[in-house]
């Protein structure tokens, strides 16, 4: 079993970054997931006025600032996607396909998903439908599988599932070039909704249907409530206090991920809040 | 009367300066009131390492990359200590000495005074102890008047109202050089507590007893409580929602005055959400 970290952030945006950058200076072990490019929607925006400090300063010269912030205070992003977390009282066990990790406490800071769930796709989930390859291809062996993918990562994802299903069938939602295994067809097409009768389930797309054993939807992100089991939700986003507390004990959150604004200042300062409250925590515990 | 502002921001800390920035972005027309200096609480940082962007950078640096911000933006700080406020309902009146000033919504973002307040300046505030020399200084006229100044704005209150008073003592809680007229006297001590006595107010030093007839104190800034009567408070600081509203309609609030913990970059996210608030209360007001 691997280490048991005092925090564990999930996410790399502003909100998980300035929270790494308190979990550092109060001298906790942590580990923050994401990636090294940190969040693609910081790099996104053309021109950005107002991060106080930076006048007019455009989304990839503001993630390099943060890199070069993180650098200094020698933080390494762990390039891992979180595909469930698992409270299990005194601790939580993340899971990133087969790698599982422990932490005394967590802030979520996973951003928002913008792409609304396709039609079904919240409904037939754990029934036909998942977000984890590496956790659910078992169950496809020597079946059909379609694999809706929102990212180049999700390339990985396919090559695997091709490896013990006996069909499959990739949309990618994204540009090409894409580098997958040749024996899975790429259907270039906009996907509807999915249908899910007996046995068959169904990816409906504009112009074609295909008819599967399995569906894997890969985001960037999957929704805080399949993240967390048992994490309150209002208004589709992380129910949190003012100290930016989850319902769960150990569990914060920050960014967009609990709310509106949407706005990199408002998240960098909800993750310092976050991470200053599970310091508090962490700190209350060791005192009982 | 004064042109009336869609927001007024009192305060010039990272609170009311992001709450400036997007006003200025949103198009609003509002005032902020504060000093060019910024934030005394700013400076004096030694090395600030979790403002995220800017790694181990002093607070008179962040000081100067904020006011090249507002600078670039062409925001101007209005020079002026905000006495009381006054909800009329519709709008708000703010009294700085004899000025007043009108805004159809307001943003807090004062930051909090670390000076405990004197054990019976609490009391008998209103009663032989005020806050505001260019309010209520003509109530001393020929009268004898003793002045706590914790800055050195104070000594333009002290000149004035040794101009209307009988005797003024000075007792400056700074350094020196103190620039004040001739006729004051200057009591070097540490004050411990007020005591009022039918007709006479005592102001008690740790080595000295001045009585008086009414005692002025002059601080960086008012208690929330008293800046704006009908304030909630809870736990001495401003009591705000996520959206950080208060009880107040169309009074908002964000930075230190509104809690813990007390932080740059969380003053400057709350600001950023206070502001967007205020702007979606005005959309909200104009389509009534
Ligand atoms: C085009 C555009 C322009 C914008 N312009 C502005 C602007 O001018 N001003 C402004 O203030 N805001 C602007 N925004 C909004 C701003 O980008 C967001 O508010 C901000 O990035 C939110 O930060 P966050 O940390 O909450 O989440 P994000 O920045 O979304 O970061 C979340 C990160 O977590 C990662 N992640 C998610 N789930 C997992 C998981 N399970 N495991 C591992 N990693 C995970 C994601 O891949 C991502 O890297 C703009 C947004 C866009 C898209
Ligand atoms: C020595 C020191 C070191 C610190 N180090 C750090 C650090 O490393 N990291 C960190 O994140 N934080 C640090 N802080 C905390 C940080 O300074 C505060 O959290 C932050 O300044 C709060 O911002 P604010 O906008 O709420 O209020 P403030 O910065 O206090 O600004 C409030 C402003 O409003 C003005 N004002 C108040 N009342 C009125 C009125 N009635 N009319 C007009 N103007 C008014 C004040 O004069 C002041 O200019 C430190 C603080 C100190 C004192």
């Amino acid at each position: 079993m691997s280490e048991r970290y005092d925090i564990a952030i999930v996410g790399s945006g502003p909100a998980g970054l300035s929270a790494a950058l308190n979990a550092k200076i109060r001298n906790k072990s942590f580990i923050i997931f994401g990636n090294k490019n940190l969040s693609s929607k910081i790099e996104k925006a053309p021109g950005i006025n107002n991060y106080l400090g930076f006048p007019n300063i455009s989304g990839n010269d503001l993630k390099i600032k943060f890199q070069e912030h993180i650098k200094e205070m020698e933080i390494e992003i762990a390039e891992y996607r979180i595909d469930s977390i698992y409270a299990m009282g005194s601790h939580f066990v993340l899971m990133s396909n087969d790698k599982s990790f422990e932490a005394t406490s967590i802030i979520l800071a996973t951003g928002i998903e913008y792409t609304k769930p396709l039609v079904g796709e919240l409904e037939f989930l754990g029934r036909g439908v998942s977000y984890c390859a590496t956790c659910d291809a078992n169950f496809y062996k020597k079946k059909r599988v379609a694999i809706l993918g929102y990212n180049k990562e999700a390339e990985r994802d396919a090559n695997y599932v091709s490896e013990i299903a006996s069909e499959v069938y990739y949309v990618p939602m994204y540009k090409e070039p894409y580098n997958i295994n040749d024996s899975i067809t790429i259907i270039k097409d906009k996907p509807k909704k999915i249908l899910n009768e007996s046995n068959n389930r169904t990816l409906v797309l504009e112009n074609n249907e295909i008819e599967v054993d399995g569906i894997f939807i890969i985001k960037d992100s999957i929704s805080p409530a399949q993240l967390v089991p048992g994490l309150l939700i209002e208004d589709d986003h992380i129910s949190v206090d003012r100290y930016m507390k989850t319902n769960i004990k150990g569990c914060f959150a920050a960014g967009d991920c609990v709310g509106k604004p949407y706005q990199y200042i408002k998240a960098a300062g909800e993750g310092n809040i976050a991470s200053l409250s599970a310091v508090k925590y962490l700190d209350e515990l060791k005192k009982k």
